[in-house]
């Protein structure tokens, strides 16, 4: 049983409890033994996968089309966009085919640009042709990261990326305000993780991006993980690959794009930190592989009691499955206490129990993954009961998460009450400060120093808040324009 | 308009058409410049995820879970394989990382047994955690071909595998027999592409296996298309992986194993060519990205006539998409002559064209794709009116393929008759064979080379077809054991 559970505290050492759940909760396998590639294991993909779904329906509402581009990247694509992305030292390349040199060698996608934005350049020619709205989903992208974590950084890793071309820089900063809404709808409606979206400063945007916005969580150690990125790039990327179209004056001019990158791994990792406890993983209702399990309490020495049990325990089961619910009736020779760890250590939000009691009293005894305690619910209600279960479930996750997030989100007027939170708490926290633009920077360098590695997040967006006269960056002291947040950050 | 269109007849030159109908339906990009590695654009695209979602949604309710393992494979899990599946001399290898090498190289999957085996070998110890069933869906596999086709043969190509795990070789031959059954209920009945389900002759299995299955369908050039495959796997990867689980009788065993790879590229391309015409695409009803298109006929100098017309065609897409119908008002400033064409082109099912005459009758004008004529329809039954269109449709696609299927399935008792049939009709050609064991291979090297090139695609399953006593084998002239069919492959 100890080998089974988890064997630390998540508030004491997260890290390691973070590894032990990802692991014994068979969301990911480590073992294939190529540094960075991991294996997704049934149970961990199907809340991937859910996290894809969400965000592929959403973003077809918005007409959005899916496509899919080669993992191969041609090099002189890659080059020109280097000066824009910036991923070439960690690129991955092709150079051998079975025991020969191949002639031209291609790299791995780090990212979508390089790829898609050539095609562009040949698929759009009028103003008529735009607005147009593409993205790929379920493909994997490839960076040689020297430190690797399963959902956090990987040299592989899940990737969801939106790529749209509009006629006008107005249309795109539209796309930019729906991508937030993205965002809002289904990272904290559905899957309960709360962030702020901030406005990225100037020195710390996507190269090839002229802003760069991104939705940001804390992690139970109070770390930053930032959970998707929107890029407005202007004509940057048109510019270098000669994205071109007549417009309406039928004049030839460069288009003004936008893209969307949600990180599904860092969505995975942010769910498992946040939303799970010491026993294990907890999962909104809607995402959880199995919903309800059920569990016979029998007795060896009692045939006809036990067979009463079963039977009770399969009616129940075919009656949720009719309902729609991911349900088992896990009814394997462990004993009852091993099946309520596992269970409630692979995150299933709703335990039944049966046996001689409940038969008797015509109820069965329920447990939410998110309390501790027992209810006995009657059977003939059980639809009505399991779906406002179901409800409670969803609450408890999303007051835990907005709880600890608001906790978490602190506000200083000095350097070193800063430093002092920093240390003490990490979690965000709010500061005057000078200038989010280029000049900004060194009183940026100065306080990452000073705090020993915390970085300026942004300004929030789209509704920045405002500085009072009075207030002076925490670093230099002069007029503070901006309430930047500060972080450490994954 | 000339060059909008497919320029040559499908009969006459089928290569030249294919080439087309990829370009001009926008189902493929060929132009990233890397050559086997192709662009899935929005249109094509669209289409494939719907054989993705069918094979998922029949599979999982047979038991299988998705999982996603790695593109990387390590050189020495590549070298187990290859006695069994080599693939070797076609894979592509990383060797670098930004301007560096890297440590150990690693491959690029060409198919998932050497990644996935394994991990199998750790995932299962008891007869208990078994039958196993899992599968990846939406991924690419690799493998440097030398001559590359869009969804015929590709460098990167769309994968779909199950790899299957079991206590018995019993369980092992059902699961083929479910196998054959998701061939039946998505090539077939969902996507109308028919087939003949081959036991393939020993010689000519995938190595790792006992014995292959496939689906093998004709295209329009009479060349074979094998459309998926199914292997019974024995114990020979089990063994090359160490996979054992501890049996009922407490003794360690191997498992037995299946794999199931559907061609989804072949399947598209099946698609493609076989329900193609002279005018572009042909595409099932629920396939189709956009199933009904709108075509307004208005004159520039009857504007109050035309106002009322667009109306009409707006109210009209509305309550089509109410109805759940993907659809396109396409109100373009192109001329109605050249959106049919357009539509065509693309495979839309059913065209509704919208003039002062239909105003006049309060009727609209309806064309399908599949027939020749245009037929009115009142506004007010268009709901049943395109229920019972796109049931013909279907109907319409179905029957041109099972005839075409049929007619050009033969028989013949003599090598002299196969070499004239293969040469004139190309198609699959029955004939009496010694032996489908190795060996009969002699023989149908010797068959090869008299017709040019065809093969034995083995015999019908699970019903094989009877010899009777006097037929011979019409190479060696000795008994015929089995009834087995020929053609040419792609």
């Amino acid at each position: 049983m100890k080998e089974l559970g988890i064997t630390v505290k998540k508030q004491e050492n997260f890290s390691e409890w973070y590894t032990q759940v990802v692991q014994k909760a068979e969301l990911a396998d480590i073992r294939l033994g190529i540094q960075g590639f991991i294996v997704h294991k049934p149970w961990g993909f199907f809340i991937i996968k859910k996290i894809y779904e969400y965000l592929e329906e959403e973003i077809e509402k918005q007409g959005h089309s899916a496509f899919l581009f080669p993992v191969a990247v041609k090099e002189e694509n890659l080059k020109k966009e280097k000066q824009h992305a910036g991923f070439t030292p960690n690129v991955f390349w092709i150079t051998e085919a079975g025991d020969k040199k191949i002639e031209e060698k291609f790299a791995l996608r780090p990212t979508g640009e390089a790829q898609i934005y050539p095609m562009y350049s040949l698929w759009f020619r009028s103003h008529k042709d735009l607005p147009f709205k593409g993205y790929q989903s379920r493909i994997s992208v490839f960076r040689n990261e020297m430190t690797t974590r399963p959902f956090l950084r990987g040299r592989e890793f899940l990737f969801f990326e939106t790529h749209n071309v509009f006629n006008s820089h107005n249309e795109a900063e539209e796309q930019i305000k729906d991508d937030l809404e993205t965002c809002r709808k289904i990272i904290y409606d559905k899957i309960k993780i709360p962030f702020l979206y901030f406005k990225r400063p100037q020195w710390d945007k996507f190269k090839g991006a002229d802003h760069t916005f991104t939705p940001d969580t804390l992690m139970p150690d109070g770390k930053r993980n930032q959970l998707a990125s929107t890029h407005d790039l202007g004509q940057n990327f048109s510019k270098a690959f000669n994205i071109k179209i007549r417009g309406k004056d039928e004049k030839e001019q460069f288009v003004w794009q936008t893209c969307f990158g949600p990180g599904i791994w860092r969505i995975m990792a942010a769910l498992i930190g946040i939303h799970g406890d010491d026993k294990g993983l907890v999962i909104p209702f809607e995402m959880a592989p199995l919903q309800i399990v059920i569990i016979p309490i029998t007795f060896s020495d009692k045939k006809s009691e036990s067979k009463k049990i079963i039977d009770s325990c399969v009616k129940i089961e075919n009656s949720l499955k009719k309902l729609c619910y991911r349900v088992k009736f896990d009814n394997s020779e462990e004993t009852p206490g091993f099946k309520y760890h596992k269970w409630e250590l692979q995150g299933v939000p709703i335990r039944i129990e049966i046996g001689p009691k409940e038969i008797k009293s015509k109820k069965v005894s329920v447990a939410l993954r998110t309390e501790n305690k027992k209810t006995q619910i009657t059977i003939s209600k059980i639809d009505k009961e399991i779906k406002k279960l179901s409800l409670k479930l969803d609450k408890d996750i999303k007051d835990k998460a907005d709880n600890y997030f608001k906790n978490n989100t602190r506000n200083s007027n000095s350097l070193d009450e800063l430093k002092e939170l920093v240390k003490k708490y990490r979690g965000f926290i709010k500061v005057p400060f000078c200038s989010v633009d280029n000049d900004g920077k060194s009183c940026a360098d100065i306080l990452k120093i000073e705090t020993d590695g915390a970085d300026i997040c942004g300004t929030l967006y789209p509704k920045e808040e405002k500085t009072n006269p009075n207030q002076k960056c925490i670093i230099c002291n002069k007029k503070a324009n901006h309430i930047v947040y500060v972080a450490k950050s994954y």
